[in-house]
Order: structure tokens, then C-alpha cells, then sequence
């Protein structure tokens, strides 16, 4: 990176890597094609929720996706109206006032209908990829021209792609990067969606495009669950096993731990050198362990696995891995063991987990300690050299 | 503890408190009654290996779990007979010759065949609960009149139960104390076995008779899963999945996050205060982390989720729980946040991430700077005292 790079990049002080639109009801009926409108995503209001409704099939917003500005008291999973969320949840001017009163400067967005990966459309594809790829289109479209045009510096997209057909992926990637994507959203274990593992010649056109373009891959925790597939996932831990849901939301980061050991193993980054994978939300305070694990296994198991990997995991991961966290003293702690360029502060805005409207509190008590430049990397410049926010 | 007991402790200066026997080839045959015996397991050689034979069903016993003397080089899953296996995997005289030359003190013993938490016997009952059921008698037996035999003070026994009976269960735990075992091995997930949650009343009998005995219960990693739902537990990471063999080596320690979360968000510790429970070969270094997720969970969702908690789970955790590891240099650097009451070293001999046959050049190199108390209290006092070793 030049000076000038360095220069620039301390325009933003923090910024967040991790935030949720939901979606506005426009979003789709706005932009489908006639044909598609009938079946595509619709809001209908039932008697006690604002529900979409995708060729007759209702996904309601679970509470836990907009509870930003309730008390912990007031947390509930009851599916919301859109009256009852705060506006910045769905409306991008109101998400800038909340930035400002929280300041944060710049967001990275996820949906929420979407799903964390593009599930839901993922899913519709079985029965409808057309309208599944219209879809995907559609809510592209409107997050970077239209809900983040409102503020391009501050609030960033990242896209969604028809990875059942991983060659118009790579394709809609590029049309993504040219409305200002930042990043590609991805699950975390394609084969809960029956795609090919990565370590298929498959995704090589959307992978090397990725690594081409400098454009990261975000895999989200809960990105590999589609609607359909919840239950199916989460079986061993789900509620229908008299699992309290509490297990669920504690262990929800730590899933992660098999999508990195799995993007690393599979010769993720032995394949695509450049790639810069971002897993989201998943903490860092297990991330120090998890290095020394695979090492540890690597070592071990690498002659009758015939590995492709010619080093140890860790040194991938300090290359080309980044991890995020919201407030994570174990992380900070054991942050030269992760590696001070390799983590990434985030919001979670407005998730039940968001730090608003207490970020900047939250970063002075537990990140205040650091070293100015470490800080400075850890809340804004390393997402700012990930994101390529300043190119 | 009184002053007795700190004196008495020292006997032992190093504990490992997870390793495991090769079950020999009599263990069943020697015990079953006349009628069951035909359809109990037996060792039959076939052209490559030494294979378990139960009512028609094979087990092999996969390379990976009797890997102790090897080289990595050397290393392989393929199913083995005994006499390629080092003889301390199945013969106890052996093994205390291999623990001398370690530098080890003491085991605490799971089976092979017999699952990590019984798993073959509990898919057995499904078919066949009286066979299921003299198995497990049969392993108890054998495991501490034979077996632990040869030394109760350094090879001690740990039961499986018939958890499809939970109150038979209680009996045979019971039963088991009785001829000197210091704990038992229940499965992290019981639901995976279509057994009642931990938070049902149905475990009264089973975890009462635990917390009144002083007897742990050991949740081993993997003890969720038995032969039969191998395949389904581990699906979303499964090798059918594509996913690199390294994948679910490297992440079977991280499993347990859920099984601690289960736990603890069952209200088992609030329910069983003085019930002591062991996360065994998870390793350490992502507890810390974990905690402090536990804790924001609790803080932020226990309105809406009516918590049974009175206190954050990492109360609980330090009260009642223990976590072991092997080699886990960021465990130990965050062993404060984790409590040093709390870790148990081990050695997992003979399985291929065995420390043997260089335990005691890995402590020094790896525990070596810890405070002469606390490095006692990690691998070998607070084994004594979970295990009540020495009463």
C-alpha cells in the first residue's frame, strides 16, 4: 500500500462490517419484470405481522432481525410490522442518523429477507430459478442504487448471486462490482444448498473473479441456512430437540470454526492466493485456538489426507482471512496470536447482538487500550484495505 | 478440601484424564450369558484386519484410534488387526509400561468399540436391548475387574450406561461405583440418541445419584454421536459433503461449544449445583471466548427466553465445569478467564493426537511457566479432585 493509500484511508475512523437492511416492501414489486411481479416477494399484513410472501409462501421478519433501540426487556422473536421497527432498519436516511448518533461512518450490508448468503432465493431457484434470478437482481439493484446511493461513502453493499449456476454468478458479480458492490456474500458450506464444494473446478469463474477484482467473499454465520434447510442444520441443536434457544444464539458465532477449517483444508487459499475471505459475525476470541488446532492437525494428518496445502493453516489465514467481532475481550487479549490486520470491528445493526448506540463506548473500554495503530486498523483501516473503501 | 487431602493429592504428579483401551477380544465373550453370547460382539479376521462382529453387523476399528508409537508418516485410517496396533492400546500391563515411559501417572479410560458415551450399545438397544444392556455390564465389568485391575490407582475406569432406561441407568451407575468407577460417560447431546433433553425430569434419577456419589459426568467430543447417526450429525461436514478429512479432525474439539451451551442453558448446573461436568478433549483455548458469549447471551435474551439462570452462565461454568486439552498454548495464556480450577491436561494415548510418548517434554515446554501451584492444580490436582482419585 502507498502513503497516499495510508493517507486516505483515515477518512473513515470506524467503520462496521457487519449491518442488516430490511428490506423495504418495494424492494422487488419496484423492479421485477411484469410477468415475474405476481409471484415475486410481496408484503401482505396479516392480523398481527407485516409478512413477505413469495409465490405463496410467507416468510415473516423475526423480531430478532430489528430490535435495535428496544431494551433487552423488550427483545422479542415475535414477527414485527414495520411500524414497529426502528426506521433506520428499512429507510437509509434514518440509518444515517443513527450512524451519526452511534458514530460509525460506514456500514457493510447484509439483508435480512435475502437471507445471509442469498439463501432464500437460492432456495426459490428449485422451483423457480427465473423469478430466483430475478430476484437476486432486483435487491442488488436496490441496495447499491438506491438504498445505499443515499450515502455511497457510508453505507456499502454486498451482493447476492445465483449460485445455482455458477457461471451467471461470475457474471453477476461483475455487473454487481459495477454498481459498487464491495463484496460477494457467500455460504459458508455450499453443500447445504447442494452446490459443489469448493474445491471444485466450478468456482473457479466466480472465485477467480473475486481474487481478480480484489473483491472479498463474506461468509456470514447462519450463511449456509437457507429457510428450507434450518431445520435440517440445525437438527442436532434445534429446538425440537428440547434445546433451549438460548444454545442457539451463544453457539450461532462458533459455527464458523467448520466453515473456515473447510475453506482452508478444501485449498481455498492455495487455489486463489488474492482471495480475501471475511467470516462475519463469527467472533475472534476462539480464533487464536482454532489456528493452533489446525496446525496441530495439519502436522499430524497431512500425509494420509495427501493435503494440498504446501503450509501450515495459520499462515493462510494471516494472508487472506479476516474475523469480525462486536465486543470480544478474549479476541483482544489473543489478538497477536490472530493477528492485528486480520480482525474487523462491527455493529451488527439491528441485530439483538448490535452494540447501538453504544459503539463508540464499547470501543473505548474494550479496545482503548490498544495501540493507536492497532485500534485504528482493528475499527476501520483494515475493512477500509479489505473493502477497498477508498478505490 | 483439607489439609489431608492437599497433602494426599500429591501422590499423583501427572494425570491424563481422557485415554482410551482397544477393547482385546474376550472382553464380551468371557461375560455374556450362554444365550446372548452367539449374537455379542466378537473379532473376526478378515483379510486385512481384525473387525468387530455384533449380531451380524460389522465394526472395524479405524487406524486413527490405536496410532500410538507411529510416525505421522505412518498414520492411516485403515481398520487394523491387533497385532499391528502398539500392545498397550489392549493389553493394561503394556500400557502401564508405555505410561512409565511417559512420564504419566495415572489414565482415565474410554472404550473403542464401545463408543465414547456407549453409542454402539445405545443404537444396539434399538434392536436388542438385552444384548445392549449385558454389553454395557460386560464392558463395566471388564473394564475395572480386569483391566483397571492391574493397577487401580493408575488405570481408572469410567462407565457406560443404558441411557434408553434411565432409571436402569441410575442402577447400573450405582452398580459401577461399587467396583471403582470414577465417572460416567454420558453423550453432550443426548437428543441424538432420541434420548429425553438434560432439562427433563427423566435425568432426576441418573444425575441426582452422580451429584450425591461425587461422580462426574464426562461428556467426551463426538460421544453425541453414534454409529448409526455419524452420518447424519456430522452432514453439514460430512465426507459426502466434499469436505477434506483435516475439516472434521481439526473441528471435533469445537464441537463441544454446543454441548457447554446445552448444559448450561438447560439449568443442569442450577437443577445438579454440585454435579460435576467434564467437556472432555475440546481443548481450552476457546473457552474464554466462550463464556463471555455465553454471558452477553444471557444478559440479552434471558427475558424473552425465561431463563431458569439466576446467574450468567460463566458462574456456573467455574463452579461445576472443566474443560481438558493436550497442547493448547492460547488455552493456558487465557487460562485466568477460564478458571485454573477449571482445565485438566490429558494425553488421548492412543489415539493420533496422542502427546505420547513426549508428555513430559510438552508440559515443560508448553505449561512450564505457569506458578508451580497452578501448574500442579492443571495436570494432576484438579484431577484428583474431580475424580475424587484418592478416596
Amino acid at each position: 500500500m502507498n502513503a497516499n493509500a495510508e493517507q486516505a484511508d483515515r477518512r473513515y475512523s470506524v467503520v462496521s462490517v457487519d449491518d442488516h437492511v430490511v428490506e423495504p416492501p418495494n424492494v422487488f414489486q419496484d423492479r421485477l419484470p411484469a410477468k415475474l411481479r405476481e409471484r415475486g416477494p410481496r408484503v401482505v399484513s396479516t392480523d398481527d405481522a407485516d409478512v413477505w410472501e413469495i409465490d405463496g409462501t410467507r416468510h415473516p421478519i423475526t423480531g430478532l432481525s430489528a430490535m435495535a433501540g428496544r431494551s433487552f426487556e423488550e427483545y422479542t422473536p415475535k414477527a414485527l410490522r414495520f411500524v414497529e421497527m426502528r426506521p433506520g432498519c428499512h429507510d437509509a436516511a434514518q440509518r444515517l442518523i443513527d450512524m451519526d448518533a452511534d458514530g460509525v461512518d460506514a456500514e457493510l450490508l447484509f439483508g435480512t429477507l435475502a437471507g445471509l448468503a442469498g439463501g432464500t432465493f437460492i432456495d426459490l431457484a428449485a422451483q423457480d430459478a427465473e423469478l430466483a434470478m430475478a430476484c437476486m437482481a432486483a435487491y442488488n439493484d436496490w441496495l447499491a442504487s438506491e438504498w445505499c446511493a443515499v450515502d455511497q461513502a457510508r453505507l456499502v453493499p454486498q451482493c447476492i448471486l445465483p449460485l445455482w449456476d455458477l457461471q451467471a454468478a461470475a457474471i453477476e458479480l461483475e455487473r454487481c462490482i459495477g454498481i459498487g458492490h464491495k463484496a460477494a456474500l457467500l455460504p459458508g458450506l455450499p453443500h447445504v444448498f447442494d452446490l459443489p464444494a469448493f474445491a471444485s473446478d466450478a468456482w473457479v469463474p466466480l472465485l477467480s473473479t473475486c481474487e481478480e477484482a480484489g473483491v472479498p467473499i463474506a461468509l456470514h454465520i447462519g450463511g449456509s441456512i437457507g429457510r428450507k434447510q434450518a431445520a435440517e442444520t440445525l437438527g442436532a441443536l434445534g429446538p425440537d430437540a428440547g434445546v433451549p434457544a438460548e444454545t442457539l444464539v451463544a453457539s450461532a458465532p462458533l459455527t464458523n470454526y467448520g466453515v473456515l477449517a473447510n475453506v482452508v483444508f478444501s485449498g481455498v487459499p492455495v487455489r486463489y492466493p488474492k482471495l480475501k475471505i471475511v467470516s462475519v459475525e463469527s467472533g475472534i476470541g476462539w480464533i487464536g485456538y482454532f489456528l493452533e488446532r489446525m496446525d496441530w492437525t495439519y502436522e499430524r494428518h497431512r500425509f494420509w489426507t495427501h493435503s494440498q496445502l504446501t503450509e501450515p493453516p495459520s499462515h493462510y489465514f494471516r494472508r487472506q482471512i479476516y474475523g469480525t467481532f462486536l465486543v470480544d475481550d478474549t479476541g483482544i487479549d489473543t489478538i497477536e496470536r490472530i493477528g492485528t490486520r486480520n480482525v474487523m470491528w462491527e455493529s451488527d445493526y439491528p441485530h439483538t447482538d448490535t452494540t447501538w448506540p453504544k459503539s463508540r463506548e464499547l470501543i473505548k473500554t474494550h479496545l482503548g487500550h490498544l495501540a493507536p495503530e492497532i485500534l485504528h486498523d482493528v475499527i476501520a483501516g483494515n475493512a477500509v484495505r479489505v473493502y477497498s473503501l477508498e478505490t
